[in-house]
């Protein structure tokens, strides 16, 4: 069974635990608090030099890290990775556009503004950054919205689910989304589907067969 | 054929320029100059909403944005992909690691300081986090180089082109590399590659007839 080092508020854990939710993947849970370290002990540095979650063990000791190699590897043969070549590769092209241009930046606000205490006075400066480019690539997004109903290949893929992870959470600090009608359509349109879990839902409170009727 | 919209200086357009020598794949190029506003004129903006370089066009008008997604497009059923899906999953995770632990910082530096005339004044600030930061992603490289050859699957993959882009021009932008001994090593095992073209080198001048001859 997969194994997944993971931080319950963590966007990227988040992405995660959403795609095998939607899979119906069983795993076993391990919370991973970095706000306590827990990423920087010896023993979890040796799992994964970068000593950040989400981490993915797979079988005898062989660990995955980067929460899209992960989205990537469980949704291989699945109908959350398109079949095409050129359609996996603008699901991929998404997934890279979030690492860059989303995550740095609403992730970072939201690390700092939402999660950690005093966080908005430790970053006042890099603030203004994050603000203006994490703004810039959720245009992006909404261009592409307005005339998609996803991402790619015209289904759920695991390139909506890279890039729900930090955009749902973008209201909690700071980014207003009014002006950016397609986007909240689309987050409206992933949380209905069918098997989704929001981000406070915990695994390891649930039971693979609860997870099958869609709790 | 494959058109290829790249800039010469561009770390990231080098990367697609670099695999496709390697694979011996004709192509077109046209240089973009992002530094006089080339890449975000109505035309380029209309193929990649992005404005950035690189961007492949691939058939009948369909465009795919974002280097290490084009990597893994060009690269598929090649060696510069591995194999089995454990592997390719593991060459991903390294290159989501590149977009988000090292262009950011290094590709950064490099851009401010080695393309931008007056860049370093204008990012004084910015210049300690992205060397604190990119310091860190080598340290990362190196401790992996330590024990491996190569960043997935014990041989030269898309992994180890996304990566040489930005850390061959890591002593261009203030980085010194020499306490990072295995990535020097690495460096020169990617540059004694047969086929390996540096990012000096102009596809437009030479012909697929003298590529193949490994000029």
């Amino acid at each position: 069974m997969l194994t997944l080092y993971s931080m319950q508020r963590s966007g990227n854990s988040y992405k995660v635990r959403l795609a095998l939710a939607l899979l119906n993947t069983p795993y076993q849970a391990i919370e991973i608090d970095i706000l306590r370290g827990e990423s920087r002990t010896p023993d979890f540095l040796a799992k994964n030099p970068s000593g950040q979650v989400p981490l993915l063990e797979i079988e005898g000791g062989r660990y995955l890290a980067e929460s899209n190699a992960i989205l990537w590897f469980v949704a291989l043969g699945t109908s959350l990775s398109p079949e095409s070549r050129i359609e996996r590769a603008e699901a991929l092209q998404w997934m890279f556009f979030e690492q860059h241009a989303l995550e740095p930046n609403i992730g970072a606000a939201y690390f700092w503004l939402a999660l950690v205490k005093g966080g908005r006075v430790l970053q006042t400066h890099a603030l203004e950054d994050w603000m203006e480019r994490g703004y810039a690539a959720l245009q992006v997004m909404e261009n592409h919205l307005k005339t998609h109903d996803y991402f790619a290949a015209r289904q759920l893929t695991i390139a909506d689910i890279a890039l729900y992870g930090y955009t749902h959470v973008a209201e909690r600090c700071d980014f207003e989304l009014d002006t950016f009608p397609a986007i909240r359509a689309w987050l409206k349109r992933v949380e209905d589907t069918p098997g989704f879990v929001s981000m406070d839902w915990r695994p390891d409170e649930v039971d693979s067969a609860s997870i099958a009727a869609g709790a």
